[in-house]
């Protein structure tokens, strides 16, 4: 049998589906370039029946990471296929084609569910009505495209023999890859084994085409349960990084691919991925979605080697050999950092940058050199973890609509916090606003409010400082959701309803407030932009309510 | 075969061995007496042989929670076994009796490596002289204790003839219990399945006892292993709260219960575990190590559940059959929190205190109404999460050495963060110093430690609210390590080596900049307190170098 282990990377769509994960175009465009560099197979970019704004997003990244031209293969190997979900729909297909037809290898993905309990209580569709979408939906797709890959929803929950009939249809229809999801994370790996290796061995036409299985993390068991479709014979893995997505989540990439390539004389299998790009993947993803990444994570957390970050340990090279399975080094954490700082010119920081894995155009460096000097005035050296907040602060900065002109605050046991904060409006307007609250970022916030005037509630706070010393860089995320209703909705692909979306935002200060006011700032500019309240240009469309409550 | 399987709880052990977990004596209690509440069947209290300080907190928990008499069984039920880990010798089993022999039913848990590499490496023993040792070993154990575990270290990694061999010696010596780790979190599900019924098959004696799994996660597997051990036979599972643990941690408890109770009918095996407390204890153990737990967690995340924090959807009930595999309810998550404010009296303070599982003495009571009655000054609606954050900051409190009198901050993006701070000494002298610094956090902790002198360097810093607004109680965790040697080592029982201890301090406030201060005092008083810089009394035994530079 087939070696090779194909790594589906749907971190842009069903990862993307966390609350809260909301990414922006150009977020996911960076994601989708490491994503490349890390040379998974396929990328999932998306669900272009979102919205407008999904398809587009699709549509650049099959167009500047799915195309050789475009730099997306400076080592000459091939380009990954970039793929858009769709429903079972003419609609969702045409809206997935034109997202991904601009790509070198583009896939439609369609789906329909199978299981009796989302059959009869979401589609309302008798299993007889199922068969015939499915053979009419994969077919049509198949005349836009030739790489076609479907999925039965809630595989693990429908009828074997069911699954085997609606299966074959797919293939006869031109289906080219199967993919079986564990939708809702339900079966225990010995069940979905058997589950694979009956479908393998059941339906008609299977074995010219490849299986893919999904699954999900509600029983901690997705990696397991991935694992054990493999050893059933798929050869398609469908992962997000750090394990994102909805509840507990999707299968992770870093613990799959691992788990092959730390036991490969067990299973003599092996994947493309560059298993040294891990870890920088991991903190992008986690630091533009705003999801946090326990430090008991596997593989990716901050404590998931042995002699991680300033615990020093004696007889390290003892306890390697008898604690460690593999090496930090595997998955590109790097023992020492390489150190920048105040004297450091323009060149040194570009050739570092470079190293990292970012390219930059003359006045995009101008920029962050600016904002790296700045920062080397107050900090005696500047680490890799700096340059990385450094240049995550700056991709949101790129979509500014409201700027952070200035910040002033007063707060501690006295009782009193205060802010003071003057913002620049997307015409070049300055508005000063003063605000108490019940601490300083409350302060702050409120006095952000009055002048954006976007209602919104804040769902989630977070700060998060690895440091060697206690002068590092803050990151803060936040997660807010508008509360004037319909504006911010999007269509889930599984549920078929619109949803309050989430905007998250990110900011990086020495100061920790200043921090949390521009990751407040993006994450409501996020907002006005998603809501149409900001146009494309940049021009606000309502009228802010000035300056004074 | 038996369809009970024991919960053998080791998160004050080999969670509490995590980079930074270090809990006081007062919060290993409390984390005691929730798990009891929750019915687990054995805690593992701690490895006594670590230090005079470890053999006094196991021996308090074996006392006040090991005893039916001291509250622990007010339901009538029967309290937990409390163990005590020992390495295979003398003193360590000494220790460990000396520490559990309070209980009711106390247990020895000792352990001595099996695998080659460690056997080789880290023993430097021949197989016959490890053979020797565990007989040797699990007999004394046994001649203080009815009840003792024995575990071959990296039994994962074991030549499984020879391990036949030492677990049937051992169950001569009197071993009643035999534990089998995948210490380095290596083997496959379908590996340790046919392990662990290796060993029921071919070790004598072995029926007459309970075989346990204690499995890894470092390739994202603990939770599959865990049930691939116990489809084999095994009927006890040495799980953590949340997965804490070294490196990515242990086999989470909630997983291995939930999946048991999600999937009964497929497994027909139940634990004893009350699921509806997994909720608060995973708070509790977050809080209390300063560990996070990431939003897709399994079960215990924000996002486990589709329906939670904030986010409205429509069709809820349609949704709940179609994605959700268990309600959460059935794990202590509420939709709904009972709300505070500021006009709830004491009695009914104590009473929702009382509903969340805290009890309280009249002067503790009255202590916790006054902070109540602050942050409702302060903040229109107190929840429970609010509750709960108020009391967590509050076991703090109650171990203080340096008391934080008073704080002033000034930041902003001038650029000039300062921080003036009050510290009361042990003696009650009040110390006022003024530091600036990169940001207003690092100024405050420059001010504290000029007055406190404890070298030290901060690992980690990090700032929580989930929130149904902006004005909630900021969580903030630090973790930091003395930086002047030896006198804040401690053994860690597998490497026998010393390792450079780390202190996590927690603090609560609405202001973010006065719970950061809080929680960095909170670990610079254990770091104090643990390195015998203060005496129990809370006198100082070394001069504090004044209060300026």
């Amino acid at each position: 049998m087939e070696r090779y282990i194909r790594v589906f990377d749907t971190t842009l769509r069903d990862g993307e589906q966390s609350p809260g994960a909301t990414l922006t175009s150009a977020e996911k465009l960076e994601i989708a370039r490491v994503l490349a560099r890390m040379r998974v197979d396929v990328i999932e970019a998306g669900f272009p029946a979102a919205s407008q704004d999904d398809l587009q997003a699709v549509r650049r990244i099959a167009l500047e990471v799915g195309n050789p031209a475009a730099g997306g293969d400076e080592l000459g190997r091939t380009v990954p296929i970039i793929c858009g979900l769709a429903r079972a729909s003419k609609n969702d297909i045409d809206a997935a084609w034109e997202a991904v037809r601009g790509a070198a290898h583009p896939r439609i993905h369609t789906f329909l569910a199978t299981s009796p309990i989302h059959m009869r209580y979401k589609l309302r569709m008798d299993p007889e009505e199922v068969v015939e979408r499915v053979k009419e939906m994969v077919g049509y797709a198949r005349s836009l495209c030739e790489d076609i890959e479907f999925s039965p929803e809630d595989a693990g929950r429908s009828d074997p023999e069911f699954l085997y009939l609606v299966l074959g249809e797919a293939i006869k229809a031109g289906a080219t890859t199967l993919n079986i999801p564990d939708t809702v994370g339900y079966t225990m790996p010995e069940e979905f084994e058997k589950l694979i290796a009956g479908i393998i061995a059941n339906t008609d036409g299977i074995q010219n085409t490849i299986v893919s299985v999904h699954c999900h993390n509600d029983l901690g068991l997705a990696t397991a349960n991935t694992l054990a479709g493999i050893r059933a014979g798929a050869r398609q893995v469908e992962v997000t990084v750090n394990g994102i997505g909805e509840r507990a989540g999707n299968t992770s990439l870093e613990e799959v691919v691992m788990a092959l390539h730390t036991r490969r004389a067990a299973y003599n299998l092996e994947t493309g991925i560059e298993t040294t790009q891990i870890a920088r993947v991991s903190r992008m993803v986690s630091n533009y979605t705003g999801i946090p990444v326990q430090p008991n994570k596997a593989i990716v957390g901050a404590n998931a080697f042995a002699h991680e970050a300033g615990i020093h340990q004696d007889g390290m090279l003892k306890n390697q050999m008898t604690y460690e399975i593999m090496r930090p080094e595997t998955v590109g954490v790097s023992r020492s950092n390489l150190v920048l700082g105040k004297h450091s010119g323009r060149h040194a920081l570009r050739t570092r940058l470079e190293e990292l894995g970012y390219v930059l155009a003359q006045e995009q460096l101008d920029r962050v050199f600016e904002r790296f000097k700045e920062l080397a005035d107050k900090k005696k050296t500047i680490t890799d973890a700096d340059l990385e907040a450094l240049m995550e602060d700056q991709v949101y900065q790129l979509e500014e609509v409201f700027h952070l002109d200035g910040l002033q605050v007063a707060c501690g046991t006295m009782g009193m916090p205060t802010a003071t904060v003057r913002l620049q409006d997307p015409e070049g307007k300055l508005h000063i606003q003063a605000s108490i609250g019940t601490g300083p970022v409350d302060a702050t916030f409120k006095a952000i409010d009055t002048i954006v005037g976007a209602p919104n509630v804040l769902l989630e706070f977070n700060v998060h400082a690895v440091t060697e010393g206690i002068d590092a860089m803050g990151e803060v995320t936040v997660r807010l959701q508008a509360t004037n209703g319909s504006s911010s909705l999007r269509t889930s692909p599984q549920s078929d309803q619109n949803r309050a979306r989430t905007f998250g935002g990110y900011g990086a200060d020495t100061d920790i407030i200043v921090a949390s006011a521009k990751a407040y700032l993006a994450a409501l500019n996020k907002l006005l932009v998603s809501t149409g309240r900001i146009n494309p240009a940049g021009e606000l469309t309502y009228v802010a309510p000035a300056t004074s409550r």
